[in-house]
């Protein structure tokens, strides 16, 4: 008889994004005149710069010709992509690293999700509260936790939760964890950790040998000088951090699907009797097993991002994002919310005003101003009584959805 | 501190594909001036054709412009290629399914490899020997084998040889399995199942409460019309099966990535205490949670598959191969090997002359012939003996191994 992995029917109904479409649908049924914008998109809409395009269309035709046609790739990525990001994303930043120590992929969900499986079943994962879902449900899927409570949180996980007070990064755990996802520039918060704050978590692992799962997917929207972009900016990072790089945000790249994880040769993890084993080989023999290399097309539109006009190109895009954000960030302050993140993010994180709770500010604003946003609670407990903004929006939507909050502010 | 999945341990070194690279470099090093042909790629080498080209630049070109961009897609796939496989591999063949029994993906093989994510580890895996290493490693992986003994077959895991005596069509298991891995065409042996023989198994599967994970990757190379290209051609399958097809070898996807997975709505696995749980939600929260869909240019380009155009260019190039597959046939039986499949597959299996061994028969081919084939005991140990041809390489290159097959004969 098959038997279905029952750690599967642990997890929580209703992901957050249906539920917010549901409930956007049935609002727009029964009013079909509503203009209904969205503050809670959490996909670019900028299209792709042209020297993307550009390189892209030149990678489709080599594949029509016997001569330039390209099969099979190999399955950690092309070297003039792991190149071009080693000397582009690390170097420049001081942070040298080996080619066999990126792997190219096709999307940084894909990677978060699978990391774990090159992990023990009976580690203790920490995560962020609020935090991005996949951490959680791909460690329940794998049978790292026990049943959820009424509030969504799973048994054996321990929740760090991430408020106002501690200016939403969290204290370091004081109950033993093996395997910490942490997320900077923060989805959903928009909080950003200092080179000090990256330095006690890289400390605290290495003294408690545990491994730092390090999701930077939006690196690219820092804009404090001060603020490191990687991980491997802090000594001894290497020891015990996975990082996590797309080109997603960074390069609009939510449809052609290209990122990146870097694991160190150096990284080790144990045996049960404690013998250590580097874990690089791991992730190289998962990687290579149960995926087959990002498409071509997408590796060659990736590495004309690291082109001068690609930079360039980019940059642009970034500076529509964040003047989004800003404005975001601004009118909302005027208007007496109090507002975070946004400054080195793509993401507010807004709290709720009157004590109301996400979902219900969530309606007030979808049926007064016909404005979809992200309830905070769906990222975790913490995240109850505030809400996600995104800055991905285009600036005409967004200054219009701005105007309509003030008029019912 | 930080514990390894240490079933990983268990996974064998040199993986196959590597060690015929290994010794290929080692005699290039030593014979600069051989010009070696490889009989044993397993990748396509035509160009995509024209259909899929202009379809896919297209594609690049809507991502240049905010009207036509694309984001994030649904993760199990856009409508347009879902509708385009029903229509077309489907419903002309008496086969109905339902779009949300298709699930888009970047791959078979990441699709054969993660499927047994939603099943228990307390399922027996039965696999054909030789096999595709994809399924068994996946399964090591996940912790549902002991260890593997001297011949490389890992404790727990049903191994059903496939030998010229069954005519590389396994008999039925004698000892209680849940989960059968079959692929047909099959990788490597190029042998077929007929509508009976797939009949069996569906009944096999049915009686025994299992279920078949069937492989018709290469189903677009079948000549024979008496041979199913899908396992749902037979009544009752899809109560007990999943199937898996690619656009990798029947449309040079290989390096664009994009292929499919069928999970009926019928089909139900169980819980330790016996309630019957259906699957298709299972994979469903499996691929929505752990992939962020294909690439929007390469669903793009496998609808273009489907197009009056595509479709007749798709022909040509696999004709291609079949044409090579017939000629390395009927030059080896000329020659008075013994050789098996390439009939209805892009495989030939071939037993190799004076009771040598795979490797020692490719050591032999290398170095007398400079022909790269690959040792079938790589698939496996009843592969020991044979080894693996493919059709995949130009005409003229397959013309002139088979002259110098001819030379050393």
């Amino acid at each position: 008889m098959t038997l279905v992995n029952e750690n599967f029917l642990k997890l929580q109904a209703g992901y957050l994004f249906p539920e917010v479409g549901r409930r956007v649908r049935a609002y727009k049924a029964k009013n079909p005149g509503a203009k209904i914008i969205s503050l809670g998109i959490g996909d670019v809409t900028q299209p792709l710069p042209p020297a993307v395009i550009s390189a892209m269309k030149k990678a489709v035709d080599e594949m029509g010709n016997a001569a330039t046609f390209h099969g099979y790739g190999p399955e950690q990525g092309y070297d003039f992509l792991i190149n071009a990001i080693i000397e582009n994303d690390f170097r420049p930043r001081g942070v040298d690293l080996e080619p066999s120590e990126i792997f190219i992929s096709d999307g940084a969900k894909c990677d978060t999700a699978n990391i774990q499986e090159i992990f023990g079943l009976d580690n203790i994962v920490a995560v962020t509260d609020p935090v991005y879902p996949v951490y959680v449900d791909s460690n329940v899927m794998a049978g790292r936790t026990g049943q959820a409570n009424k509030n969504g949180q799973y048994e054996k996980i321990v929740y760090m939760p991430c408020t106002a007070e501690n200016n939403f990064v969290p204290e370091l755990p004081s109950t033993p964890v093996d395997i910490i996802y942490l997320c900077f520039p923060n989805n959903p918060t928009g909080a950003v950790a200092t080179k000090e704050i990256l330095a006690e978590w890289v400390d605290f692992a290495r003294d408690n040998k545990a491994v730092i799962l390090f999701d930077a997917a939006y690196e690219a929207f820092i804009t404090d000088p001060d603020i490191p972009h990687s991980i491997y900016k802090i000594e001894g990072a290497k020891d015990i951090a996975i990082e996590f790089r797309s080109f997603s945000k960074t390069a609009g790249f939510t449809g052609v699907r290209c990122a990146f994880t870097v694991v160190p040769k150096q990284l080790k993890a144990a045996t049960c009797d404690g013998r250590a084993v580097e874990v690089n080989p791991l992730w190289s023999r998962r990687h290579t097993t149960k995926f087959n290399g990002a498409s071509y097309i997408s590796q060659v539109g990736a590495a004309a991002v690291y082109t001068a006009e690609g930079k360039k190109q980019i940059r642009q895009i970034i500076d529509i994002y964040m003047n989004n954000a800003a404005l975001i960030r601004q009118s909302l302050t005027k208007l007496g919310y109090q507002v975070y993140g946004g400054v080195n993010a793509p993401y507010i994180w807004m709290k709720t005003p009157d004590g109301l709770s996400s979902w219900d500010f969530f309606d007030r604003l979808l049926k007064k101003a016909h404005i979809v946003c992200t309830p905070g609670a769906g990222f975790g407990a913490a995240g109850e009584g505030y809400v996600r903004l995104t800055a991905f929006g285009q600036p005409e939507s967004v200054k219009e959805a701005l105007e309509r909050i003030k008029d019912i502010s």
